[in-house]
């Protein structure tokens, strides 16, 4: 299957900070590059996400702004 | 100012497309890795983004997913 | 792989409006319940979706609201 | 009034997760299919949610990705 | 029926610029104060918007950013 | 540099509520009207958000739904 959100980069998960409803997970996509995602702490637990972990980011092109 | 948006990446607009209402940003963040933002043409038009223009892509954590 | 998306149902796409940058794709999920996702028309055309194709319908549970 | 977001569906609130700002909502739209909404704490005191209560989730269409 | 959403302003449509899919609707929430709405123009059709009509808009908490 | 988003407004942070990964930030735009962020936790510490501190307050148009 391959989904129709336009920005997906393969990383491996740098650090996770859970909360009781939400989490945020660090993610590096390459050398010194991090993406930050703020997902369901249930999410976190469902995938096993833990520092280490390879992982794919993914994001809607209808999220991304420029400032120019 | 400083945007409370976690992801914030430079790169370099490589290509738009207009339509009516919406638009296709295309920006080159590092070489080789396109990150593309669907936003208003009026924004297009209103910061003047064309292929070659510098610009920087901003994304909330809320956003962004994981795959895993 | 898996989504940290929490929302994740089958269908068959139903209807699919083509815009120059956005379409408008419409999923059969279940017996006379459809979901409209407006994504971009590339997406579309990449993931050759037309009428009678199976999808799955994907939203990450912060896009999701509630009305009591 | 009638609202622009293009998906609304009615359901029962099977199970609420409470954190200090963020909680987990499942709705029960169709038997055995739930939705899961993060939102507000606030807004789910404000709205009395509560399992068994009635109510419609409501997801915008640029919200929705499809996997094909 | 209330919404979770947590921010919701009455105000009344300036512009309606229609394209294919989606559409682009600036509603002025006080004197001088103008939101712009990005929805699908069958949300446009659906509801009837036109210049003059009254309307509420409707922002979900996780979708606002801030900029210090 | 400008951001691509279509909403931008002025104020002052009325009230930040802090959970672990998610915050809730009330920022006061006009006399009597308030918009509410959930932001990140780290954001409103990177920023330095407090009550009293001016700020703007940003919102995609995709994100913006409309009530008529």
């Amino acid at each position: 299957m391959a989904l129709s959100a336009r920005n997906q980069f393969k990383g491996k998960v740098k650090d996770v900070k859970k909360g009781m409803v939400m989490a945020e997970v660090t993610v590096e996509v390459a050398p010194g590059v991090d993406i930050v995602a703020a997902i369901t702490t249930s999410s976190v637990d469902r995938l096993g996400l833990a520092a280490g972990k390879e992982t794919a980011v993914v994001i809607k092109a209808t999220s991304v702004m420029l400032d120019a």
